[in-house]
């Protein structure tokens, strides 16, 4: 098991819950996929609440997995989203996130250092079988930046 | 347990997950409540994923309990939602939602009769401790609509 399934299992119970597997991880983009048994709804189609979680989870973690790579830690916490549900999903599901224009990931990054906050939009598509079933954006905040050591 | 618990349970096992019970249920709103453990994330504040999931529940619920208490039954799926996370929910929290104004009620009832498929906005608090700790509104189509026989 790689090290940020093990995190998101250790610190956030319905990752386990949901049976969440990391594909790929890494500052350039993370992806999470989500069998649908466990995240099934009332027409045997991916609930929207665990689409949103699984979106939320690949968004945050491919921030964490760039402040990681740049040799800093920071307490990672979402502060709004919003997500469109464009077609069910009715098989296992994916969250993809990929960062970052580098002209936004400079302006955070020189935040955080000056200020210790900085702000920044993320987003995550969740994906069924070729399709794309959900578009997530949101905006997450990082404080309390400090060295890896 | 209640009838909305039982259907909830039965139908999306993250609920059960998320160790939801239903505090209140009927036309006027629903509210749903969350213990923290189940729902904690990386800082031992409820995860976001949880909260819009309550949020999503509390407002799809309102929405089918409007639907019986009209005699009606439809198929209900959330098309769109946003979320404000406003403040950390540091112990169980709840998602209230409560319908809607008269008018957006009547016009949705009219366009679900009429054509078969009706959209309709609906919001949910989430609330811990007595802070609202975040802001949901979501739209939900409802399509296939028949008498409860």
């Amino acid at each position: 098991m790689n090290t940020l399934q093990e995190y998101l299992y250790s610190k956030i119970p319905l990752a386990q819950a949901m049976q969440l597997q990391v594909l790929q991880a890494g500052p350039e983009g993370v992806v999470l996929r989500a069998p649908l048994a466990p995240n099934i709804n009332h027409i045997g189609t991916a609930f929207g609440g665990s689409e949103s979680a699984l979106a939320i989870l690949a968004a945050w973690s491919v921030l964490y997995e760039r402040l990681k790579a740049a040799g800093t830690s920071a307490t990672i916490i979402i502060q709004r989203n919003s997500i469109q549900y464009q077609h069910p999903a009715d098989a296992e599901f994916t969250a993809s996130a990929y960062l970052i224009e580098p002209d936004d990931w400079q302006r955070f990054m020189r935040m955080l250092q000056r200020h210790g906050r900085a702000r920044i939009n993320i987003s995550s598509a969740i994906d069924c079988e070729g399709v794309c079933a959900a578009r997530f954006e949101g905006d997450f905040i990082a404080t309390g930046v400090s060295p890896i050591v």
